[in-house]
């Protein structure tokens, strides 16, 4: 019997799993889980084409999801993974929702909330980013690629 | 009969209405409206407590509502009513749904869009402040005081 090891990459590909499922729709494919004591109890990926809403991004689904999950709001014991840097849209709902820990795989540079000052997150939040970073960059490269 | 004046104070008397039905249900009374062609195509009001989501302000609801009832995701002929000035993430919203003009009512200087930068909007979408302010502002400050 293999051992799961509950590391961030572990997680982190289980997020690229929901991200290949929006590249199939023909999404831009950004995917996120969220985790609560080594427990995945939201899974998402980007639907703004499919469900015509620019709000309907992999982090604001998951969010939604994990709190439907916990019958409450605040994710203050969760962990989010996310392939992509969030954008502040999604880092504002992170805050909103006082997530402990936000571990995201490829930086955005463009639309990345990184950037942005004051600092979205409270001094509290944890953020990591670059786990697995290649393999997140890469999914969103050769979706961008394919469509030329 | 009564000829209608569209004028921003108009629509934002209909958002008021609609923090109003917040503040009904015991949600912090934020209310918003989409306008296109001098016609309301969606309204909400904040909705956080009831849904258990941080991600449910009144801002996102109606940009998902105007969405849904123009077909499309872009909201770029459209203007956004809201009592409130919005945050990161209602701000982050509303810039991916390329609104054409944000008019909000009350300033919220810990929680709004305005003193972040780099500024969260495209440089060609206008931006009003100051609508009824007052009554707006008041409405908040009302809320809050008969918590106490």
């Amino acid at each position: 019997m293999t051992k799961i090891n509950f590391s961030d990459e572990y997680f982190m590909k289980q997020a690229l799993r929901e991200a290949q499922m929006a590249a199939q729709k023909d999404e831009i494919p950004v995917g996120a889980v969220v985790v609560c004591n080594d427990q995945i109890i939201a899974r998402a990926h980007n639907l703004t084409e499919t469900l015509h809403d620019v709000t309907a991004h992999a982090e604001m689904l998951a969010i939604t999801g994990a709190a439907e999950y916990l019958g409450g709001k605040y994710l203050n014991e969760c962990t989010l993974y996310v392939t992509l840097e969030p954008c502040v849209m999604c880092a504002g709902a992170l805050n909103w929702a006082q997530i402990k820990k936000v571990v995201f795989g490829a930086s955005d540079e463009k639309r990345g909330f990184m950037k942005h000052t004051p600092p979205i997150f409270h001094t509290k939040a944890q953020i990591q980013g670059g786990i697995l970073a290649d393999k997140c960059s890469e999914m969103v490269v050769d979706f961008f690629k394919n469509k030329r």
